[in-house]
């Protein structure tokens, strides 16, 4: 039994801090409690001596309960909260539900007492939610633990959309948005300040709950990066479509979380990478989410494939949705032959193409609508055919014979879906949904919600791997000089110049031999961290002589420049030229660990932020997935007629760097390597920075 | 008068092909036009010799009708139309809506058919809506001259906002979705093929329409750009909202816009730049141009200015708001030192910034959320204030002190917008638009709603100027030659290197020394057009000698490589180094002419598509704006702590392109300079290529 099972699913609850006026936030909970006709049994709690509250026996502590109880649900003010969460662990409760505000968000004093409230429930093995929570729903059991005020009026509708979130106002939002708009709901739980459980975890009860078919969810932070993605990946591997909204995305936004959280709202771009890596779809409203939920729970999957066909009874809307389509990355295939024909028998006037124009022929047709759709389906491979009906769904009586061609057609294609848009009734859409098409207004919003619900089946198919544990490796020390990051790189398995630091212009020059000319000499000293801004790089070094006038020249000029420096001697390295400019990172991510940075092209990095990220470990198929994302690493392969480079150097090069920052991130902080050189054979890293945690 | 005011509102109207059975399309017609109880004359026109359809006493010819007829509508088959609109015209119709379709858009006979009633009307001085048009509506005249069976059921709501599309079935949807979230409208119109009458025409008229208030379009095409700019700056100026949405934006759109209408659907991104020039703003979709129409008509205005105060009862959805005003280019300004203490004064645990969260304890004071409304009117300088009022909308009776005090608030406070985002009910919005506050459901949708609209005001602050007349100049012959490309420039005002083509090695190395050196020789030939690749270019020749040997060499290798060349000699110019690559180009766009292109760094333009457009002509203001949207005009102002290039001498060549654009846009297709090296001081175009009209 999943250990959340007693916080979604109680038999019994006590309610501290209960309250007799309905209004009041303890008595608002009890009578929503009653309201929904929750079947368990229900405790009300009040020190106030009163024994009965709302009609129930109330007792003045839960320790005076003569039966056993899963649930404290505790609403006294913050000073009561201790005492009411040490009885109930005291009595035995297998979860607390601490909804009273005043703790980790008011500041210092606040935290300590909620980490007071943690230990106390740890030590005990009782899982806490809250404090600061907005309570949960469980709408098929009848289960209310909210005093939020949606529920005035606001009555839920059962269904298989569950949603986690943090922000109880957030919460409180999409809860009114899906009921009014009919959607089905099964479990609503709200996280706040998540001193125990958090929305990773409820994900994660989620993902098996037969319940639930759409996950919704909602963070504004994440304390443990790889408890999210395990929860994730469990939802995916399950099914189970992932919608989650991060806020505090933009700048504005993220000093906006900051302010009324004081947790800080995470590198939003990280989440990003995460989010897709572990097959969820970030939508960008709430309205956009509880569309793609509407969706999916509809068609009761994701869609077959990218491909998608269109049907209208005129041009205007088709070509608006065909619009959207390429936004979004569908596919949108030829009609075959074989279906131009059929569509050119039944509809002579028909545009016969995709999106397919009926025209206003098919109306003089008997079943034309239904007909066209067939075609579309039995041809091709649409996974999902839209059709534009304007307002037919307004007269449902008119309608009803195409509904029931509709459904025949639904089991005559099982594995492709169909969408319609148009204008409706509730009875209309009723019927539809039933037999799995869901039905929007705006052409847009069912474009966008299909697209998204694509977007989430393509990543579902390349899925980020958890790592497993981690041999222990040796400690990195002593990292911060060239000379030391590059042989960092060298112990990674990545390709670095010869170089040697010469003391004497003879050693130079017998190096320089060696490696053969041209070559670069630099002054080495751990002081001198400029080179080129004191002249300490010469380049091109064609033969000996020239090795030998470059030494002296480097020592003179460090000792003319910075008299005080402790020099090394000089680095002799091969002058290398040509080849395309990248840069690797490696920045290890507080909460979801080494992320893996790819770019290309030099000013391409700074200038528009051509890089892409990954979460190590990378595999080859991934690294592969990370190079296609920089636009410029079109200069890899071939760019205006010039020799390709050698892109799997690329790929072989990211991989041995993540595979290196898994075994060490306890004590790496970051890597960059700017520039590794890629040529037409190779790629080697030309310089390196590595930061330690320690450095920091 | 406006020429179109007989086609919107028509004192008397005959429908040619009127019919009995109101389900068939001419009985629909009359059937709508009857029930909506059009006031003006109704005369049903039949050749069937009826003396009576549905009630109205029937001709068989408009020429039978005693008094006079504003418009004629045509209903009748297509072979029957033009013997209507001859009759019409014979009658003395003031216009013809033509409904029929069958005619340009089913290919060249139909066009033909077409033409002959254009020209018909054109000589007449009858106006043509049409053919192939789904008819208009006028809401306030109760003029309901259409078959569209979006009528059946949806009865419009009188209000300001109109509508111009050339798809019916576009607008029947938006009509639609309009009506029944409860819109008002004013006029509705489809100009179908638009062989008179087009949507820039309509736009002029709503624009002095005095019951539209905010004016939505949808194209696919457009004829003649001029007038559509014209339309829009002439609603612009009269502070009307211009919501244009134009289909057949990306590849697969423009694949199906052109399958459906046969008409091209031009080039997108140049639809985009005049709407934008031209203070109009592009919807991403009908809901969206629907909230945005809501919006300002309820507000009545463009918001004062691009700063916003977010106030919240909890946290969650002020960070999504936040979020959103940063994608939106919105400013939130932090709350005022005044407003902090007021804050914090009347709400002792509130967040007091922006957003400013009352935190639940706002509920225990009365009129909380108005008094911190107006705390945030109060102080500071925010354009527009929104509220996060959860569900109070669907309690009314609770919500109206509330509205009585937002009221107060709205007449205390003019120069602010206020906006409510909250789950409603009808009754509670009803109140709030009634005294100029908008409520949305969706906080995105609110945000996006007015970020749309604050963009528009911010585009009409440096608004695209028609040009006057231009006058006749001399015709451009003979550009075909890198040299004679480079003289037009000279002749447009921009600056090129001093260059002349040398027929012996003396002359190049007169003119070589008289420039001085270092200078590039290339061979001159206009049978040799890829002068690189035969090595036809020789770069820093450092003195006499050089340039002789340089000579030499070109002209034996030309004699080799491409022995039929006629060579004209060598073309010697001065060997420049340094500065920034940029690109300038004119594009003769065939319906919005002259349009002006800037992008800069070389690989961004190709990799990046790092370029910007603009219509010509350019002011100093407009060239800066356009050269602030290339991102890689950063490499001009000091890249990585290099010498700024000379940004003026950039806007300076912008202006006098476009200004040799206008002059010869008769004549012009394109001019391609690439590269304009950008120096410390001045730039100078490298290269340049121009292609004529008569050359394509």
């Amino acid at each position: 039994m999943h250990s959340l099972q007693p916080v979604f699913v109680p038999q019994s609850v006590a309610i501290i801090g209960a309250s007799s006026d309905p209004d009041r936030i303890g008595g608002r909970l009890l009578r929503f409690l009653l309201e929904a006709k929750f079947e368990g049994a229900i405790y009300p709690i009040n020190k106030s001596g009163a024994t009965e509250i709302q009609g129930l026996p109330a007792y003045g502590s839960v320790l005076d309960i003569p039966g056993s109880v899963d649930q404290a649900v505790v609403v006294v003010p913050a000073p009561g909260v201790e005492s009411a969460v040490r009885e109930s662990i005291a009595k035995g409760v297998r979860c607390v539900v601490v909804l009273t505000s005043g703790f980790a968000e008011m500041g210092d004093e606040g935290r300590e007492a909620q980490d007071k409230l943690k230990a106390m429930c740890r030590d005990a093995g009782v899982r806490m939610l809250g404090p600061n929570s907005l309570g949960l729903l469980n709408v098929e059991t009848r289960y209310f633990a909210t005093f939020s005020t949606a529920l005035y009026g606001l009555q839920p509708r059962s269904g298989s959309i569950s949603l986690a979130t943090q922000s109880g106002a957030f919460g409180s939002c999409a809860y009114g948005m899906a009921t009014l708009r009919g959607l089905g709901l099964s479990k609503i739980i709200a996280t706040g300040n998540e001193a125990d459980i958090d929305v990773a975890e409820c994900i994660d009860y989620l993902a098996e709950d037969p319940e639930t078919k759409v996950i919704c969810a909602a963070l504004e932070s994440c304390r443990d990066g790889q408890r999210l993605r395990a929860a994730l990946l469990k939802a995916a591997a399950a099914g189970k479509p992932v919608l989650v909204m991060k806020v505090g995305r933009t700048e504005l936004g993220a000093a906006a979380a900051s302010t009324h959280t004081g947790s800080l709202a995470g590198n939003d771009a990280v989440f990003d990478v995460v989010f897709q890596e572990c097959g969820a779809y970030r939508p960008n409203s709430i309205e956009e989410m509880l569309d793609i939920a509407y969706y999916c729970t509809v068609t009761g999957r994701l869609p077959p494939n990218q491909a998608i066909g269109i049907i209208t009874g005129s041009g205007g809307i088709g070509v608006l949705m065909a619009d959207h389509a390429g936004d979004l990355g569908l596919s949108m295939p030829a009609l075959t032959p074989d279906a131009v024909a059929a569509s050119k028998a039944l509809l002579p006037f028909a545009v016969a193409a995709n999106p397919l124009d009926m025209t206003a022929q098919v109306t003089s047709l008997p079943d034309g609508v239904p007909r066209t759709i067939e075609i579309m389906m039995a041809h091709g491979d649409y996974g999902t055919v839209f059709a534009y009906l304007a307002h037919s769904g307004l007269a449902p009586a008119r309608f009803a014979s195409t509904i029931d061609r509709l459904a025949e057609l639904r089991i005559q294609y099982p594995h492709q879906d169909l969408v319609l848009v148009m204008l409706s009734s509730p009875e209309s859409n009723e019927k539809l949904e039933a037999i799995g098409i869901p039905v929007f207004a705006d052409p847009t919003r069912a474009m966008v919600a299909m697209g998204a619900a694509a977007r989430m089946a393509d990543r579902r198919n390349n899925l980020y791997t958890l790592p497993g544990t981690q041999a222990k490796v040796s400690a990195l020390k002593d990292v911060g000089t060239e000379v030391a990051a590059k042989n960092v790189l060298k112990m990674a398995g990545l390709s670095v110049l010869p170089e040697q630091v010469c003391s004497t212009s003879e050693a130079a020059v017998k190096f320089a031999a060696e490696i053969g000319f041209p070559v670069v000499a630099k002054i080495a000293s751990a002081d001198i961290l400029h080179k080129t801004e004191m002249g300490g790089v010469l380049l091109n070094l064609q033969d000996a002589a020239a090795v030998k006038i470059a030494f002296d020249t480097l020592i003179s000029r460090a000792q003319l420049h910075v008299p005080t420096a402790r020099l090394d001697g000089v680095l002799i390295t091969p002058m290398v030229k040509g080849g395309v400019e990248t840069i690797l990172g490696v920045q290890v991510d507080p909460t979801f660990g080494p992320m893996i940075l790819y770019g290309a092209g030099g000013t391409a990095v700074e200038l528009f932020r051509d890089v892409a990220l990954a979460s190590a470990p990378l595999t080859t198929l991934r690294a592969q997935a990370l190079v296609n994302q920089v636009r410029s690493t079109a200069l890899l392969r071939g760019w205006r007629g010039s020799q390709p480079a050698d892109e799997s150097a690329v790929i072989d090069a990211l991989c041995r760097l993540s595979e290196f920052a898994m075994a060490h991130a306890d004590q790496l902080q970051s890597i960059d390597i700017n520039p590794m050189l890629v040529q037409q054979k190779g790629a080697v890293c030309l310089d390196a920075v590595i930061t330690l945690q320690a450095d920091l």
